[in-house]
């Protein structure tokens, strides 16, 4: 059976179903969506019953969880867990999109929506993989588990919970996240790590209430300043976090490493694709060194005072920033967090209260090997379908879940996917071409076809 | 004529017609209230006609503006020139007012409502206070003038624009700006003085849109770690503006300045009224001295990223911040707008592209003798009703007309009003006490009755 011809010959019903996904407006995080959330996961538990598989909702506190098996291979065959999740970011700005985020549309050979790509496009394409294999094959070679959630973005906090309670559910020899990227458009590659993370929401107050800033300016203290002066600190005039600690457990990088990644990266291209040089690296590093090797700290958000049009002249009474860092081996999320805490703690001007709030939702970095058994079935998948040789990256985003979840399936893990950092995940514009959905399509199917018997060790 | 008597016999009607004035939402900073503004101009237009004044509407390009007079009394008696404000400030956050902002609501003896004091309240009690007058008198002994303007929490700029051609309707011995208020209750001060003001919108930009913090976190720029940066720059630890030549115009403190301007501050009685400690000042400055006698330059809004519940890890691809310097004499709006602005260029982060937008609106510093006419009239006038000698203050704050209009009239100014730094003007729940509207009233009538016959000098 060829897999080319398989998706030719579906093509139509895999996008009207793909769309039909993406048009649940699954946003986990916004507990005015929570119904949208459940009707999401219920249209999805139907869809995977009906490609053949036998699925459970697993109900915790947060977005339920759908578990797919076919276990018909048995014992003696190879058993791999697919992992993905349902759930989308946020969609603001919403001005900035060119089309409605839940409402598909395909321009120039792209499919553009909220989750187009991260993660229901990848998911997609994986449930369009097995449906296609369950189809070829009477009874599948390979034990197959498909665990499906909706709060990675939020940091799987719930799903953390479950698992121990769900180990014998998630045995699996294999565990393929399929939530990850290609390095650039037609180079394959596997993923062999992701980074931490561990995210704050930074609150300094100080008079109760918005205060006229002319009679109150020169003796009030304004927390907007005293934000600005605190978070000015937090890095070095090197790029580097300022807080002490913070690199304590960071090893620093071998030349093995420099040889295994594909660490080569044109700022010219990324220039033209984001409108901005690459400017952001820490002194020392090249940029995917950076990004990939090397820990972040970052302020996603901050807010106070009058932000509309023309002008208020206002102290006001509480300023508030978003922070988060992303770790590596062998970083520890919550240690990160103390820290972190401890250093605003100790450096926030006199007078402003501080309050600073940790989220659930910790992941821990992580690193796999390239020689494990779906390393090596996954790179020959890439280099069958791409005609090229596979490459080997990192990511420097992360999966909350995924070290925890290895740990539960007992399962040797890997992070793939044909997404493209171009694919404005987590921003406006969202979106999927065609042909990288279908290359996601081809090498999945060609590398759980490799699947079968175990080889006795 | 006892006005304690008259306005206690008037007082349903004058409170009907100042809750009337209170509901239109008269915020001339927003596009969206235009029509809100105009009405509010024509209510004020009838109610000025039905006290017994000429009124004239001058139309410009903004909010309309009121000049009301009486000149019955002739060249060879005195003329004062009112001058007040029927705009408002926006109303946001709505969620912190205890009543809606245009529903004027009375609560333990005092007016709740945007408005209420600043200037609503304020020019609300002087229009009583002439009702009073004219009602008294047949023909009024002095010449009065009534200017209400409706732009003046935007910076006055379309009023400035027509004070050229207005000079003979505007021309006066004496300016009084209702528009100020009290040191503290039961203290009476005329006030000699306020800080100028320049108002500006800092923007940075980055890349094209926002962008993945673990994809680009290590490689691009952050729009608000670049904002932080910039704005710690702003101060010195001696929280000094440290700009260079922002000082140079700034005439030192003189002992005569200390003996002549009520300086006391209790910094518990803050601490109380505002939940917090004044700690803004300036070292080796009092509180007072701080914000009268020296500038001062506050963030007054800060945004950039993801501000919402919960967390978006996000790279930004913009952040702004707001900020405004208040002046002291011989500082030049303008001037000290392009140092901030030049500076502002010289410091930014390499990378980052940044737009300065200096709002117009620009308002000078001024000074004004305790030893004018007006000066005097007041200051009896304030002894006589408060039983308490008068003090002589300055405002922190800004009448951004002030100077022009008193070139324009040819008049000796001062600046006065019963007004509280408790009041929340500018904040929600913004409310002024009936007790003090009727001092205001009390106190304008005694003075204008002094007000005759011109004094061959």
């Amino acid at each position: 059976m060829d897999y080319h011809e398989e998706f030719e010959k579906r093509r139509e019903q895999i996008f009207a179903d793909y769309f039909t996904f993406l048009r649940f407006p699954s946003i986990a995080t916004d507990p005015a969506h929570a119904k949208d959330v459940e009707a999401c996961a219920d249209w999805l538990y139907e869809y995977m019953k009906g490609i053949g598989l036998q699925v459970e909702l697993w109900r915790g506190k947060g977005a339920p969880t759908l578990f797919g098996s076919d276990l018909r291979a048995g014992p003696s065959c190879e058993t791999v867990l697919l992992y993905g999740h349902y759930d989308v970011q946020p969609v603001d700005p919403l001005e900035l999109w060119d089309s409605p985020p839940f409402e598909p549309t395909l321009r120039k050979g792209a499919i553009y929506a909220r989750g187009a790509v991260d993660d229901k496009g990848q998911v997609f394409y994986a449930l369009a993989a097995i449906r296609a294999l369950l189809e070829k094959h009477r009874t599948l070679p390979f034990n197959l588990k498909v665990l499906i959630e909706g709060e990675e973005e939020s940091g799987s906090t719930h799903l953390g919970e479950l698992l121990s309670s769900k180990k014998a559910e998630l045995k699996a020899d294999h565990l393929l996240l399929v939530d990850g990227g290609l390095p650039e458009p037609h180079t394959p590659a596997i993923i062999l790590g992701c980074r931490g993370i561990v995210t704050m929401t930074v609150t300094l107050t100080a008079a109760k209430g918005d205060m006229h800033s002319g009679t109150h300016g020169g003796i009030a203290l304004n927390p907007n300043r005293a934000l600005a002066q605190l978070l000015a600190t937090l890095h070095t005039a090197k790029g580097r976090v300022a807080i002490p600690h913070f690199y304590d457990h960071v090893a620093p990088l071998t030349e093995e490493e420099m040889q295994k990644y594909h660490l080569e990266f044109n700022p010219l291209v990324y220039q033209e694709q984001f409108g901005a040089e690459p400017l952001g690296m820490e002194e020392g590093f090249s940029p995917l060194e950076s990004s990939w090797l090397r820990p972040t700290l970052e302020i996603n958000g901050i807010s106070g005072g009058y932000q509309g049009p023309g002008f208020k002249t206002v102290i006001p009474a509480r300023a508030e920033a978003k922070l988060s860092c992303r770790l590596v081996p062998s970083q520890d999320p919550e240690q990160i967090g103390d820290l972190v805490k401890k250093y605003l703690f100790a450096n926030v001007p006199k007078g402003v209260n501080l309050k600073v709030e940790i989220h659930p939702g910790l992941g821990k970095p992580f690193r796999t090997s390239s020689l494990s058994r779906i390393a090596s079935v996954m790179q020959e998948a890439y280099t069958e379908i791409f005609h090229k040789p596979c490459k080997r990256i990192l990511a420097g985003g992360s999966i909350p879940i995924a070290v925890e979840l290895a740990e539960a399936a007992e399962a040797e893990m890997l992070l793939i996917g044909t997404g493209l950092i171009t694919d404005q995940i987590h921003a406006p514009n969202e979106h999927f071409e065609v042909a990288r959905f279908k290359q996601g399509f081809l090498v999945l199917c060609n590398a759980l076809e490799r699947l079968g018997a175990k080889t006795k060790v």
